[in-house]
This record gives structure tokens, sequence and C-alpha cells, in this order.
């Protein structure tokens, strides 16, 4: 292979870095890549650096010295994430979306990676300095966004399951009263999958009482885990008292007019 | 803004189609975005397509024509996909992850992004060119590998869910025999994520008998919708005869010996 010049190796270092966003690159790793010195390679990523950075394409952080890297952090500008929540906000408050009871279909939402994406990456800007061990969710609709913030930070996911399998060894359970119905609900999160003295960031699809995320945090507590953050995609504004207190919401919910069949949802 | 330089539109324009795997865009978006010709963004991609083969980070698919457009395709290179299933493989053959029943702990792996990404990749590249509407699974375990699929192919998820929510809307439900414990199951899928007509890929983190894959075809056909294909990450070696036939798999688990407490796993 003949010896890569300035603009391969940015290229590619962009590429290697934006495919595995979090996760931090010694330099050394680039140096071998291409046959460069360490110099020349610091300034390639120097150069990236500010060209992501112009173009709204997120931030490369450089860690000095032993043990020290290089990582993608995946940022929006703030025009492209409000002009992204007005989108996900619009969509979501279109009549046809109202359920009995008052809930709306959020599904195909939640199910779509570039809105998933967009809402994880918000996320993750939000609790990149947190520095959790693992992203835990309660399944299902939350699952692929916790686990792209999850990506977008590269650190494991935990899912507390409703129900607790034989695949999942031997689990913690916990029984919690679900916010608005006071329904007795269940959640087990497997024992193998965490372990006491870790960090813990919370994500959720939706929050209305705040039961199940004060579930989580006290199924934490059981582990011995510090929960370092709780984010959700939707907040609704009643109640406005909330069993947890510190949450980050992206959208908040303000009403479902069943009788007026209208929606009203916005940015934060 | 000065006016970008080849190396500035090569690294930007790497990372905006890295960042959405899967997404097609025109030609123009990036011309409006550095003031360039088509020509030159042309030659830029062709560029950037050459340096992204050679260092084995994946390929950019050119569409010609009217609708035409650029994507980002995440192939791995042989010899990178051998060693990272290799890896897996030898990750799950570790005794310890045997569970009562003759189960294998694989939790930790479904969660982990580095390990489900890539996983990922290398699915959507065997499914690229069935060109699905939509990548199907059955919760939980495998909606994060199905998710990630997804994503790749710039596709929906749809997620058939065991028990239906409220917040799903009108579901289609079916009751069928999961394959070794022929216990009656139950999967759920709402009415507004799917259309008649539309074609369906099939993504699943395990399977044995083939029960649950069958079970989502059956589900696929009371929607009238054509399942292009079925990818999983692990099959077991027996049964042989699986209740699907056309099914690829990444990764063959041949034996979970309990008494000798040994698992054999091997890339397939």
């Amino acid at each position: 292979m003949e010896k890569a010049d300035r603009k391969t190796r940015i290229a590619v270092v962009a590429s290697v870095l934006i495919k595995n966003p979090g996760r931090s690159y010694s330099l050394k790793v680039f140096c071998d890549m291409f046959g460069a010195a360490k110099s020349t390679m610091s300034e390639d990523i120097a150069i990236l650096r500010n060209m992501l950075k112009t173009y709204g394409q997120g931030d490369i952080e450089v860690t000095l010295g032993a043990g020290g890297g290089v990582k993608y952090v995946p940022l929006l500008l703030p025009e492209d994430k409000t002009g992204m929540l007005f989108d996900v906000a619009r969509r979501l408050s279109d009549p046809s979306r109202i359920l009995p009871g008052g809930y709306i279909y959020t599904v195909d939402i939640f199910s779509n990676p570039a809105y998933v994406c967009a809402m994880a990456d918000i996320l993750a800007g939000m609790f990149n300095k947190t520095n959790p061990d693992f992203v835990a969710t309660v399944e299902t609709k939350g699952v692929a966004l916790a686990f792209s913030v999850a990506r977008a930070l590269s650190k494991p996911l935990v899912i507390a399951r409703r129900d607790a399998k034989i695949t999942e060894g031997s689990v913690v359970t916990i029984n919690y009263l679900a916010g608005s119905s006071s329904r007795m609900r269940t959640m087990s999160i497997s024992k193998r999958a965490v372990s006491p003295g870790q960090k813990a960031l919370l994500i959720d699809d939706f929050i209305a009482g705040g039961g199940t995320v004060h579930a989580l945090c006290e199924m934490m507590k059981e582990f011995s885990i510090t929960v370092v953050g709780s984010g959700v995609a939707i907040a609704t504004a009643l109640p406005e008292k909330k069993r947890v207190d510190n949450y980050k919401a992206l959208l908040r919910l303000e009403e479902v007019d069943m009788a007026g069949e209208r929606i009203v949802i916005h940015p934060v």
C-alpha cells in the first residue's frame, strides 16, 4: 500500500472514530495504520477536529498522557438540535396518534433510526460528563433509544425486564406501583449484568408520574449502584411533581385533548 | 466561512455519510454545503470511496440519474469479520455462561454496542440487496441487534411484543408453540407499524427450533408482507431441521455440555 497522504489519513481517521463514537483510540493505533509519526497524527486530528466543528459534525476529545487517546463525541449544533426536536414534536402532535385512555402512539418514532439516533446523540451530549459505567432502561419501547445512547457513549446497555427469563441467569426483582394506574408491576435485572459501585445513566422514552424511573433507581440501590443521571425523550407536563427529581427531557407533552383531538407537545 | 478545500470536503462528506449509514444523499446536498460543482463533488466521492475501501472502512454506493444519490454501506473486510466473530465465539464459549437447562448467558454480548454494531454491520451487508421496507424482531434480547441492522440499512424497526400494550394501538396477535418447550406463546404487532405489500427482513439473536422466527413469518403473512430474509446471530446445530428454511447465521452453537462444563461455538 502506498503511503497515505494527509487527506487520506484525515478521512480514514474520521471514519474509524465516527463509526465508533465514544470509544477512545490511542494515537499509536493511527500511527501504526499509516506509518506516520505521532506529531503528524496529532496535527491531522487537530485539523479534523476543526473541520467537524466548522460543519457541525461533532467534536473530537483528546486526552493527553499515558492511557490518553482520541474519541469522537457526536454533538449537534444548537440549530440542528432545535430543528430535529421541532420536527419530532410536529410529527407527534398529529391527532391521529391519540389512543384510548389519552395515550399517544409513539412507537414509529422510537423505532426509526433517524429520530432515535438524533435524540440519542442529544441525550448522550447532555450526560457525556457524568461518565457512567452503563446505560439502563426498562423494556421495551425505550430500548432502541437507550441502546443508541449507550452506543454514543460506548458503554454497555442494561435492560430491566418485565418478566425474568431463564436466559437472564439469577436476577434481582422488585415490585412497584406504576404511576397513574397504581397497578403493581415487576422489573428484574440480571445479577451478572452489573457490579456494586458502578455508575448508571437511566434512559427511557417517556415519563409521566415517574414510577418506572423511580423503580429503576430503587433497583440500582439494591445493587449499590449510583445513578448519575436520568434522561427521557418525552415528559408529560402533568403531574408537575414526578417521583424522581433530577431528570432531563427533550420534549414536553402539555396536553392530549381527546375531545378536541389535539396534542400539544414541544421541545423543552 | 472560507471555501473548503478537497481534504475538508472529503472528511465532512465521510462524516455525514458514516453517521447515517444506508441513507441516500443527493449530490446536490454536498454541492450546496460547500458551494462546489457536481463534477468536483463526484470526484471527491470517488476518492473517498477508494480511501474507505483501501482501509476496510466500508463502501459508498453511487446511484446515477434522477432520484439517485450516494450512501454509505458499512462493509467489513473478510479478515475483520472473521476476527470479530472468532472473538465473540471465544467469549461465548466461557463455561461460566452455562445456565440451568443448558441455556447460555448471552445478554452482555447482545447489550454491548461494540459487538452488536459489528454483528449488525455483517448482517446488514448480507441482506443489503434484499431492500426491505423494515426490519422486524421479537422482544427483547434481539432488539438492540435488530435496531442496529435497521440503522445500517436506514429502515424502521418493527418489534413484535410478547404482550400487547395500550400504547401500541390496535394489534394483530398470534399464538404459537415455542420450539423446544412446546409452551404456547403469544406475539403482537401494531397495525399501524406495517402496511400490506411491504417487504420485511427478520432479525433475531438466537434460533434453536425456529419456532419464534416461523411465528414471525406467519405474522407477516397475516399482514400480507413478504419476508425477504431472516438473519440470526447464533443458530444451534441441533435440531438440524429448523421450522424455517432460509435463514443466515453468524455463529453456530454446536454443544453445551453441562456435565463437562464446555460450550462449543464457532463462526459459520
